[in-house]
C-alpha cells in the first residue's frame, strides 16, 4: 500500500523547514565525500568517527518510525527523502529540476566520488537511477504521478565525474501508458540515452 | 582514460585499512538514516551539523585530490568508493555479492530510508542500479571486466523498502558482447526484471 502523508504546513512552514535540514544534509553529503577519499590515520578516524555517532544519536533523539514518504502540504509536495531530488536525503546530488519550454524536465548537476563506477567515471547504474527519476518527472504531473513500467538505457561511452546535463520529455501518451525519452550528457555530447514507459498507477487513475 | 591504482598492499595491510574504514563508513550510513528521519528541533539539528562538520574538516586534513578509484592491490581488488558495493561509501547499501553455484552472482540486502521512491516502496531507479551492477558482476570476471553497453528493466509491482536478494547470470556471449539476465525480489516474489548486454571496454580487450 502506498501512502502519502498530508501535513497541515504553509508555504513559511515548508521555508522554516528547508532552512534549518538543507544545510545538515548538505554538511552530510560533503562527510561522504570526505569519507571516501580521506587518508588520515587509525586514530584521527576514530575521533571522527565518535564526533559522528554523537550526532547521530542527537538526532536520533526524536525520529520519525519509519520512512519519510512523500508529504503533502500547502506549500507543495516535499519528496525530500528521495535519493535523487531530495533536500533531506544526503544521498541525492542532489537534482534541481526545472521544466523545458516544450514541457519536459531537465537538470544541471555535479556527481563527484560518491557515485564512480569505473575510475574516475559516473557508475553506470548512478546514470540509470537519475534517468529514470527524470523521465518518471517527465511522465508525470503534479496531481498524475507515473511510475515506471519499463525502460532502457544505452550507454554510448563513459560518464566522466563533474558537471553533467539531463533532460527527458513525453513522446506521445495512449490511455494508462506514457512514453517518454531521454539522455545524459557532459560538455562533449550525449553519454546514455533512455526510453521509457510509464504507468498511472491504480491508486491514482 | 580509464585508470586503475595499482597499491602495494598485501592481504593484511587490505584487513587492517577494513577495520579502519569499515567501521567509519558503517556510522556515516546511520548518520544518512539519521539526518533524513530526525524530528529534533533546530537548535538541536545546529549542534550535531557542527559536530559533522568538525568530522568533516578532521577526516580532509589530509585526503585523495580526486575520487576513490580502482585499487589493485595484492589482496585483490578494492573498489571500495563503489556506490553499490564500497566498502568505503557511504552512499552503498552496500551489496555482498556471493557466487551461485552455476557461475552467477546474489546478494541479499537491505535497503532503508535513504532508498525510497513512492511511499515506503523503493525508488525505480535505485532497483536499476543494483540491477545494473549485478548484472554487470555476473558479466565480468576479476581479468575480464565488462561495461553495460544496453539494459532493460520491466517493473512487475514496486518493491517494498526492506529485506531484498537480487540475483543475476550469463546467458550467452557473442565476441566482445556478454547478454545477461537478472532480477530483484523481495519474500513475495519477484518485483523487477532486468537484461542487458555487457561489453569489453577497448582498454581490456
Amino acid at each position: 500500500m502506498v501512502e502519502f502523508t498530508i501535513e497541515s504546513l504553509d508555504s513559511a512552514d515548508v521555508e522554516r523547514l528547508r532552512g534549518i535540514f538543507g544545510p545538515l544534509t548538505e554538511s552530510v553529503r560533503d562527510l561522504i565525500d570526505a569519507t571516501i577519499r580521506t587518508e588520515v590515520d587509525a586514530d584521527v578516524v576514530a575521533v571522527a568517527k565518535a564526533e559522528i555517532d554523537a550526532a547521530t544519536a542527537r538526532l536520533r533523539s526524536r525520529q520519525l518510525d519509519g520512512a519519510f514518504g512523500v508529504r503533502l502540504s500547502e506549500g507543495g509536495q516535499m519528496p525530500w527523502g528521495n535519493p535523487v531530488i531530495g533536500l533531506r536525503n544526503p544521498v541525492a546530488p542532489p537534482l534541481v529540476l526545472h521544466r523545458a519550454p516544450d514541457g519536459g524536465k531537465y537538470a544541471d548537476f555535479h556527481l563527484g566520488a560518491a557515485y564512480e563506477g569505473p575510475p574516475g567515471h559516473v557508475h553506470g547504474g548512478m546514470s540509470a537511477l537519475i534517468l529514470d527519476h527524470v523521465l518518471g518527472e517527465a511522465a508525470s504531473s503534479a496531481d498524475h504521478p507515473r511510475l515506471t513500467g519499463t525502460i532502457s538505457m544505452r550507454y554510448l561511452r563513459t560518464t566522466p565525474l563533474g558537471d553533467l546535463h539531463v533532460e527527458a520529455r513525453i513522446v506521445r501518451s495512449e490511455g494508462i501508458k506514457t512514453y517518454a525519452v531521454g539522455h545524459l550528457s557532459d560538455a562533449s555530447g550525449v553519454t546514455v540515452e533512455a526510453e521509457g514507459v510509464f504507468i498511472s498507477p491504480k491508486w491514482a487513475r
